[in-house]
C-alpha cells in the first residue's frame, strides 16, 4: 500500500488556515473573496510544482492534472472546495482539496506510475455562504438543478430572506465575471474526458470519533425535505392589548415547534430533523408578532421515514393560539447512492491499509453527490472531534487527515489499475 | 359647553393621511423625515392662519401658541407626537396633534375667552422608529433619562439589535442638526413658562369599543418590566448531528417561551406580557442555533404583580433541552400616575358633555408620561377600532375624533378658569 505524508499535510493544513483567518482557531473564506483567492494561489503554486497542468472552466471551478501513461484514458478526478461558512473551520472542503493535492504530490514523490490522467480540482461557491444556493457550480455542470445562468443572485423564494442576502451589493454572476480564475467553459469536468470522482470530507458528525473509527466509507447522501411553518396572527400594541384579544404569531409559531418534536421524536431515531432558521414580523418588543415563519429540514435515508415526516408536519392544527398555521415545501431530494464500484474501492484500500472504519451516510449534501449524476461518484470520510462543524471549533487530527489521504491515494489508486 | 368643528376635524384628518401615505389606508412618517416636514408644514400653515406664534426647540419640537389675557399666567399646552411606525396608522400621535390644532381653532373661531397662553405642540422622536429610544424628546426634555448629547446613535446594549436600525447611514444628532426645525434650546417647554400638559391620543387597545364608551379618562400610564431571555447551545451541521448530541437554543427558547405562558397566565388577568422580537443564530436553515434571544415586555398597574412577572422570568430552569438559559433586565417603569386635578378636569368635561366615558389606565409609554415628571399632566383617549394599532388597519371615526377634541377643549378651559 502506499502512503501519504504527514509533514506535507500538516503543512498544508497550517498554511491554508491562515488564509481567511478569523481569529478563533477556524476561517472566513468567502467563495472567489481574496481570502479564497490566497487558497487557490497556494493550490496553484504547490501543483505546479510537481508538474500538473493547471485550468479552469467558466465557473472558476480549478483542475490541476498530473498525466498518466495512457493518453486514450479519461481522467480520475478527486475534488472538493476551499470556500467556508462564516466563521467556519479549517477542514470543511479544504481538506478534500488538500487531500487531492497530497495524492498528487505523493504520486509524483513516489513517482506512481498510473495509467489514467489524475485531476485535483476545486469546486466553486459549495457553501453558499454569501451567494445561495450551495453546491452551486455541481448544481451548474452536473445536475439539471441549476440554470447555466449565474448572472443572478438565486435567492431561495420564502417570502423573507435574511438582510446579509439582500444587502449584498454584487451578484455571484459580477463577482465571478470579474475573478481571474474564471475560465474557458470548453474546461468543465465531463463525462467523456473525465471517468470518476471521489471526494473527501469531514464527517461534521459525531459518529466516527464515537465509534472509534479513523475513516467513514461513504454509501450515499440522507434523502431530505425542507419546509417553511408560517404562523399568522395579527400585530397589536404590546402595552394596550388585554390577553384574550391577542392572536400572537410567535406563540402560535413555538407551539408548532414543540408539536413537531413531541411527533417526531416518535419516528426512527436515526432520523435528523433542525429547526435553524425563524424570521419574526415586525419583530419589535413593543408589539404583537403578525407573522413568523420557521424552517425544518428532516434526513432519513428511507424515504418511507420522509413520508412519515411530511405527514407530521402537515398534521400541524391548521389554527393555533388562535392564528393560522401553513405550510410550504421549500425543497427536497431522494437519497443519492453513491456508485458500488468505487465504494468498493475505498472499502478494499481501507481494510488493506488497516484503518479502522464504518460504512457511513452523509446527512450533508455535498459535490460529490451532484456529480454522481454525472459519473461514478463517492466519498471518503474523516472524524469530527465532537462533531463540531460550521464552527471554528471544527477539528480533525493531521493523523486522521493524512490516514484519508491514504486511503484516497490507494482508492483512486486501485480505480487506475482496475479500469 | 364648547364644541369642535367635526368638518375641520375631518379636513385636518384627511390631509394629514397623505403626508407618508403607505398605501393600504395608513402612513410610514419617520420622525424629521420629508413627509413628517409635510406634516409640520400644515401645522404650520394652519396655526399661523389663526394667529398663532410658532416656535421650536433644540429637539425640533414645535409650539404654536395662542396669547392669553393675562401675560403674567404661564402656558397650558397639549402635546402629542407627528411621527409614526412604520406601515403606522393614521391616529396614533397625529390625532393628539390634529386635536390641539383644533382646539386652537375652535378657540379663535369662537373667540373664546382665555386668561393663559395655550399651545398645541409636536413632540419629535416619539416612536423612535430609526432612532431609538421612544419618547427621545421628553426623555430629554422633562426627564433626568437621556443625556442632552443626542448627537450619537441611541441603540440599546443588546449584543444583537435588528439590521434596520445598524444599517442606519446617519445618526439621530445628524438628522436634527440639518432639521430646518431645529429651532432654540431656550424655546424648550420648562416648568416657568408651562404650567400643565394635556395630551390626547387613540386608546391604541380594544377596551373602550368592547365597553361602547366614546372616552377614555386615564388615570395612570402601566408600570413595567422588559428583560430579555437568552438560550446558549451549540451550533453544529444538520444533516450530520445524531438528535441525542443537540444542543438546540431554539428549541430551548421555545420551552422558554411556553413555561412564561403557563405561568404567566396565572397571574391577574389584566396583566399583559408580549414575547415581541427573538434573534436566533446563525439563523440558517442547516445549521442548529447555537443562541437565540427573546423579549418579554410585562405591564400591570400593581408592583406587587410585576414583582411576581419579574420572580416567575428568574424561575426560567438554568438548563432546557441541554441549553444554558439566562435573563437579563433590560429596563423598567413604575407606574406613572397622572396629575389629579387634571384628570379631575377631563372627568367633569366629558361628564359635562355628556360622552359614555370610563377611567382607564396606559399600557402603552407616551411624552406625557414623561412630561409628568416636570409638570402635571393628563391624558384622554378616544377608542380604536378593534383595538388595532401601529398597523395600517388604525382607525377611530371622526366623530369620536371631534368628541376627543371636545373633551380636550373643555378640560383645557376649566384648567384656564380654575387657575
Amino acid at each position: 500500500m502506499y502512503k501519504c505524508s504527514k509533514e506535507r499535510m500538516e503543512d498544508k493544513i497550517k498554511t491554508m488556515a491562515q488564509y481567511g483567518d478569523a481569529g478563533h482557531g477556524g476561517v472566513t473564506r468567502y467563495t472567489l473573496s481574496p481570502e479564497d483567492a490566497m487558497a487557490r494561489e497556494e493550490f496553484i503554486k504547490r501543483m505546479k510544482a510537481i508538474g500538473a497542468t493547471i485550468t479552469s472552466d467558466d465557473m472558476a471551478n480549478m483542475y490541476a492534472t498530473l498525466k498518466g501513461s495512457d493518453p486514450t484514458l479519461p481522467a480520475i478526478v478527486m475534488a472538493s472546495h476551499s470556500d467556508s461558512v462564516k466563521n467556519g473551520g479549517n477542514y470543511d472542503g479544504i481538506l478534500g482539496v488538500m487531500s487531492a493535492m497530497e495524492v498528487l504530490e505523493a504520486i509524483a514523490d513516489q513517482k506512481i506510475p498510473h495509467k489514467h490522467n489524475i485531476t485535483a480540482m476545486i469546486w466553486t461557491n459549495e457553501e453558499g455562504s454569501l451567494y445561495p444556493p450551495a453546491m452551486m457550480s455541481s448544481g451548474v455542470i452536473c445536475y439539471d438543478y441549476l440554470p447555466d445562468d449565474i448572472r443572478k443572485n438565486f435567492v431561495h423564494k420564502n417570502m423573507l430572506v435574511s438582510k446579509s442576502v439582500l444587502d449584498r451589493e454584487t451578484s455571484f454572476g459580477e463577482v465571478l465575471d470579474k475573478s481571474p480564475y474564471k475560465g474557458d467553459k470548453a474546461n468543465r469536468l465531463n463525462q467523456k474526458d473525465y471517468a470518476a470522482m471521489f471526494e473527501l470530507h469531514i464527517e461534521q458528525g459525531p459518529i466516527l470519533e464515537a465509534a472509534k473509527n479513523d475513516i467513514g466509507v461513504v454509501t450515499c447522501v440522507l434523502g431530505m425535505v425542507n419546509y417553511r411553518i408560517r404562523a399568522f396572527g395579527q400585530s397589536d400594541h404590546a402595552g394596550t392589548t388585554p390577553m384574550p384579544y391577542r392572536q400572537d404569531a410567535l406563540y402560535a409559531a413555538s407551539q408548532a415547534l414543540q408539536y413537531l418534536h413531541t411527533e417526531l421524536d416518535k419516528l426512527p431515531s436515526d432520523l435528523v430533523y433542525t429547526t435553524g432558521e425563524i424570521l419574526c414580523h415586525p419583530n419589535v418588543h413593543t408589539v404583537i408578532p403578525d407573522m413568523v415563519d420557521f424552517s425544518i429540514d428532516a434526513r432519513h435515508e428511507d424515504p418511507k421515514v420522509i413520508a412519515k415526516v411530511v405527514e407530521i408536519i402537515k398534521s400541524i392544527p391548521k389554527e393555533l393560539a388562535k392564528c393560522r398555521m401553513e405550510s410550504e415545501v421549500a425543497w427536497t431530494r431522494d437519497t443519492v447512492y453513491f456508485d458500488k464500484k468505487l465504494v468498493d474501492y475505498v472499502q478494499e484500500s481501507v481494510d488493506e491499509l488497516g484503518y479502522s472504519n464504518q460504512k457511513i451516510n452523509s446527512g450533508a449534501g455535498h459535490d460529490a453527490q451532484f456529480a454522481s449524476y454525472m459519473m461514478p461518484s463517492t466519498m471518503i470520510f474523516v472524524p469530527s472531534k465532537a462533531g463540531h462543524s460550521h464552527c471554528e471549533q471544527e477539528f480533525t487530527s493531521v493523523e486522521q487527515c493524512t490516514k484519508g489521504a491514504d486511503v484516497l491515494l490507494n482508492a483512486v489508486l486501485k480505480y487506475d489499475e482496475n479500469n
